[in-house]
């Protein structure tokens, strides 16, 4: 069971999509803030290890977690190949990531699985979108990176569980899911500035978001959610 | 710079530690313990990555949390290597180690720092040397994989950053630290039972205890506090 990707690149395209993928993010900034949210996915899945109610939840976070912590750390070491230091480069990106993540934790431990599957998610995909436009050979390999099996099934399984055992879970965590999408949408945004020498315009940006919100869409359907 | 390692094994032994090195644990309560052990060592690191006040700590910290979860995630594929749940052999474990846990954990950030460099280093030199005594030719193995690198330098400079910024840091951390001995002993000690027909007596741990507590000294003295 896999998180519903939006269509790989390379599948027949809008024309909204073609402007999108004009859009030349920097290299650093972008691996800086991509290498920074996977940070924050990894402190999400490890801080619901450490809340998890049974060994088996613990054991499927922490290998999510690891896999978090991994393509961090491949994104941190791209930094460094070229001659950039990380801490430098994520910096610009962190107050606003921590008051996401802080904003995003949720007040249990089901709000927090909910927020680690559909914010990673939606990251995954937006950054994976916005790849295209790296310069180089670049695009390609961040694509990959972030879009490997991130080991979620355990949340999924675990929030189908949950929702299926207490239906008042189910209309509480419908609701925090919806909350998430505006606070999400305003991070991806936050990456397009310095995409190039145009400031993009909502007619670009606003294609890509309705695909992003139809991915989280099928998210919700596959836990039974009303999005 | 390392952390001060107990002799590794091989080397001129006193006559108590060939006693201790006849115990006999059981191999998968062995691995089940300390897998469990690691994933608490992982648990405290990624709460330490959390909370840490520079991007700089971060990354270190995000690297030691990474190497502790690689450790767990060995212990327990050869948990499933050998035909056992890693759920169900943790089990025995969870409640002591989560007690553990949440009495080391600490007031502040220091605290956490230092409960993760000093317990982490006691209890695998412990495990190392009670790896010694394992069926098969899982010892060398287990004391290979418990061995290696922690990572925890950051940990070390941190710690004498803050200590060299605020004496009075070091006096709280100084009485800290001999908080920990007792209550990590304890949790060493859990770990002889079930290692053979006759019960350890005090007389065979006790040199094992003095040479753990000599490392932890040395460890304390690296950081310039009296143990």
């Amino acid at each position: 069971m896999e998180i519903p990707r939006l269509k790989p690149r390379g599948e027949t395209a809008s024309s909204a999509r073609v402007d999108f993928s004009e859009m030349t993010p920097e290299l650093l900034p972008f691996l800086g803030q991509a290498a920074y949210i996977q940070l924050e996915v990894f402190e999400n899945l490890s801080r619901a290890v450490s809340t998890a109610p049974t060994l088996t939840a613990k054991e499927g976070l922490s290998a999510a977690a690891g896999i978090a912590l991994a393509k961090h750390h491949v994104l941190i070491a791209e930094i460094r190949r070229r001659d950039a230091k990380p801490d430098e480069v994520m910096a610009p990106f962190r107050s606003a990531i921590d008051r996401y993540r802080a904003a995003t934790t949720g007040s249990d431990w089901y709000e927090l699985l909910l927020s680690s599957y559909l914010t990673a998610g939606m990251l995954d995909d937006f950054f994976i979108r916005l790849a295209d436009g790296l310069p180089g050979d670049s695009g390609p390999w961040v694509a990959e990176l972030l879009g490997r099996d991130a080991g979620t099934d355990v949340l999924v399984s675990e929030l189908q569980a949950g929702i299926a055992a207490d239906s008042r879970l189910g209309s509480r965590l419908a609701m925090w899911g919806r909350r998430l999408v505006g606070d999400t949408l305003l991070i991806a945004r936050s990456a397009l500035h310095g995409t190039g020498p145009e400031t993009p315009v909502e007619s670009r940006i606003e294609p890509v978001f309705t695909e992003l919100v139809a991915a989280h869409t099928r998210r919700m359907d596959l836990l039974g959610l009303t999005a």
